[in-house]
């Protein structure tokens, strides 16, 4: 039940604005905008806003600025912090940005798209490519991720070794703030030093500050090569070794340097369908992905040597490389199942955390030796970016163990890992952003200057405090 | 003669805390920070002061913070918008980061380089490469330039088109802010989705909103191949079209890419000593320059069959490889010297503008028609970063023109090219900022919301309003 309900006049105004496929208030289509992907949350709302146009989401603003009604913007829906859900008060208004769902233009001679905030990553991609071109942001949630949550929440993804995270892939961005008026700022140049780059200060603010509406997104040329190779190799060092070999001969070339624990690989092949692993039984893997938009650029000659030096070195103890495309895609399929294998094996704490490059073998060590300590048993499955320092620090409960249990000290095992990442000079949420699930972690991560800074900045641009309230600043 | 004079009590306590290398007050000492690199203004201030670490640095601001003076963040002196220098009030101090010159570290596994504002570019390449790495920021300037006014500025160069502005360079930041709180902020990380995007707030500001004191900065592998072409090209579209051949065979191997009209060529022959130009007596060249740190990249034969392709195709008219690093640079040079060839050859007027990289042979066009128009005898000298979109669309003055009358028409040549600029989508200002020349141009073309959140995020950082006042905001 809310605890200070909607004024009706607001419903009534937003009902006139928005007509009845703009303005949801049955129970039933509320639902699946109220908890969260990873269903930590389960927040209530008055109604859920879809609005068809930039000039209608700001006149809803305008309407709710002047009735003080908090505002919760909402994309795909799969923040992976509980980003994008309500919360309990019932006060909060949802604004799905899913109607603003155009592809403005493509332009393969600039390298730009202009796209609304609703288009899901996947049509992204899929419209670049059918202009000859390549939207490189790729994560396990494109299928219902969108432009305007990817750009808000900054995402990483797989390969953000070779193209950077959301916010270099973009150019310009088309805003509506906190109070109703619309920023455009849908620049299509590669140069423009005209005042604060207020641009990134959206991108990665979580929708605190203002709802992104489009963006200008860059784009690259589409490879014309790719090769896959999934190795076996001796320790976390090797992995760290053979990621600086690839780098060292073709930089470019790098699209994705992924690393899995043997117990991450062992859970691919014991949980998920046709999951068959083509080097089973060792205790580290990586996956290495190369791709380049170069006519004959060589990339299996390279990637072979590259083998070869590591192999007599001792740092790769077995490799395949892919032949086809199905089984290139067949060892990608082993990384990209690792949470859903994870999640069947049992309950799990998830860090994503990221170091230097250089520190990745030492965080994976020591905070799997933590952990450890801390909870006999447990089985850490670190995976992920290794070639930015992302790695997601996952922690499997004990076998046998109840999951209830293990969940119940997910504090100590967050706190675990995250001493030793901060020893490490790392960050405490790489890609998944602070969402609710983080802000407590604020004030000892980023206190004084830096927070309070924060708390100007969000003061400034969102003085009455209605935009996603309880996100991201404690 | 100050108009308010500077207390002598803060005078004194500077003095105590910074002695005398830290503080300047003889004029003849004072007079190198009081004109600006172009000699477009000459200000005065009560003492220069120059802090020997981020801490006097910190409790110097602190004083000046407490007497209400206002502060002028200077690194090399190389602004082309006036950005550094004091106005005429005598009230201004000027903060010199020059004594804060230490490259902290280099990490060649990170690809980081850790350093302070006052290292000159020049340094902090050379730095970069005796540890076996790239630091790619590139400029006419870089001998004096420095890593705080490059990061202040966001600094683009003849790179850009390959590794980004500065502020892709930049993966964090230490910081004195107005009150003289440190904040560090001074990240090695790739990914780090906690809060708002602080270090890309001050990366542009143009020390309006504090001192950057020191900066993490990404490195990348050294080139093993290079190679640079002049061609001789039919047109500006045929410029646009050799770009995107060249592009779309090895994106990642342009690392520059840039225009030269044939009158700016004629100049440098004209007036440099040494100044032999191999294709002489066309109208439009692009210089081409490629670099890969693959091993056997192959650039010479993509070089040469693209040349082939666009001779074929009638886009490329003549064109010459420097066959050694002599010649390479040699060829380089025609386009170093454009600034210096325009001095000696007359009074001339700079734009320095961008727009869509589609749009340039529109821009070259269509603003040296209407600046012909507006000053018959006129002559356009376009050069650039064609690559990025960033013309420096300078106007020489017609043969025999008295110099001052043409230089008194500068502000009706700056807006006629404005407006071109404008019709394009483009900016008035692509990489050397907004400094004080500029200043008045903001509310036209970054008025409403823009500039409204610009002013507010001043207030909220300098709340006294005393970082570089006169400069970027109105």
């Amino acid at each position: 039940m809310p605890d200070q309900p909607m004024p009706s006049s607001l419903l009534d105004r937003l009902s006139a604005l928005l007509g009845p496929r703009g303005l949801l208030t049955d129970p039933a289509d509320l639902a699946p905008h109220l908890s969260d992907w990873r269903n930590l949350y389960r927040g209530s709302t008055p109604c859920v806003i879809r609005p068809g146009s930039v000039a209608e989401l700001a006149e809803a603003v305008r309407l709710c600025a002047a009735a003080g009604a908090p505002l919760v913007p909402q994309g795909g829906n799969t923040s992976m912090v509980g980003g994008a859900t309500p919360d309990e008060s019932g006060r909060q208004v949802v604004v799905s940005l899913a109607r603003l769902n155009r592809v403005r233009d493509i332009d393969p001679l600039d390298m730009t798209m202009t796209a609304e905030a609703g288009v899901v990553l996947k049509a992204a991609q899929d419209a670049a490519a059918e202009a000859g071109c390549l939207f490189p942001l790729s994560l396990g949630a494109e299928g219902t991720a969108t432009v305007g949550g990817v750009l808000s929440t900054n995402a990483g993804g797989n390969t953000t070794v070779r193209y950077g995270n959301a916010r270099e892939l973009m150019l310009g961005l088309e805003v509506v703030l906190p109070d109703g008026q619309v920023w455009n700022g849908l620049r299509r140049l590669r140069k423009d030093n005209t005042g604060y780059a207020l641009r990134h200060l959206f991108v990665g603010a979580e929708g605190t500050l203002g709802f992104i509406t489009a963006a200008v997104l860059r784009l690259f040329p589409r490879p014309r090569e790719t090769e896959v190779a999934l190795c076996a190799v001796r320790d976390e060092d090797a992995a760290l070794a053979l990621f600086r070999r690839v780098r060292d001969r073709d930089e470019g070339a790098v699209r994705a340097f992924e690393y899995m624990s043997g117990a991450g690989v062992g859970f691919y092949a014991r949980h998920i369908e046709g999951g068959t692993v083509p080097l089973p039984g060792y205790d580290h893997y990586v996956l290495v992905d190369l791709a380049s938009s170069r006519p004959e650029a060589g990339l299996r000659p390279l990637l072979e040597a590259v083998l070869e030096e590591a192999l007599e070195a001792g740092e790769v103890l077995d490799a395949t490389i892919g032949e086809s495309e199905a089984q290139r895609h067949a060892l990608w399929r082993i990384r990209e199942e690792h949470p859903e294998a994870q999640k069947r094996e049992g309950a799990s704490v998830k860090n994503d955390v990221s170091v230097p490059v250089s520190k990745v073998p030492e965080l994976i060590r020591r905070a799997s030796e933590a952990c450890r300590r801390l909870i006999p048993g447990t089985r850490p499955v670190p995976f992920g970016h290794l070639g930015d320092g992302n790695i997601h620090m996952n922690l499997e409960q004990p076998e046998g163990m109840d999951p209830a249990a293990f969940l119940a000290r997910s504090h100590d095992i967050m706190d675990t890992v995250n001493a030793v990442v901060r020893d490490l000079g790392g960050s405490f949420s790489a890609e998944h952003g602070i969402g609710r699930l983080k802000t407590d972690m604020m004030p000892d991560w980023r206190g004084g200057a830096e927070l309070d800074l924060m708390r100007r900045i969000k003061a400034a641009v969102d003085p009455q405090g209605l935009m996603n309230p309880g996100k991201v600043l404690p």
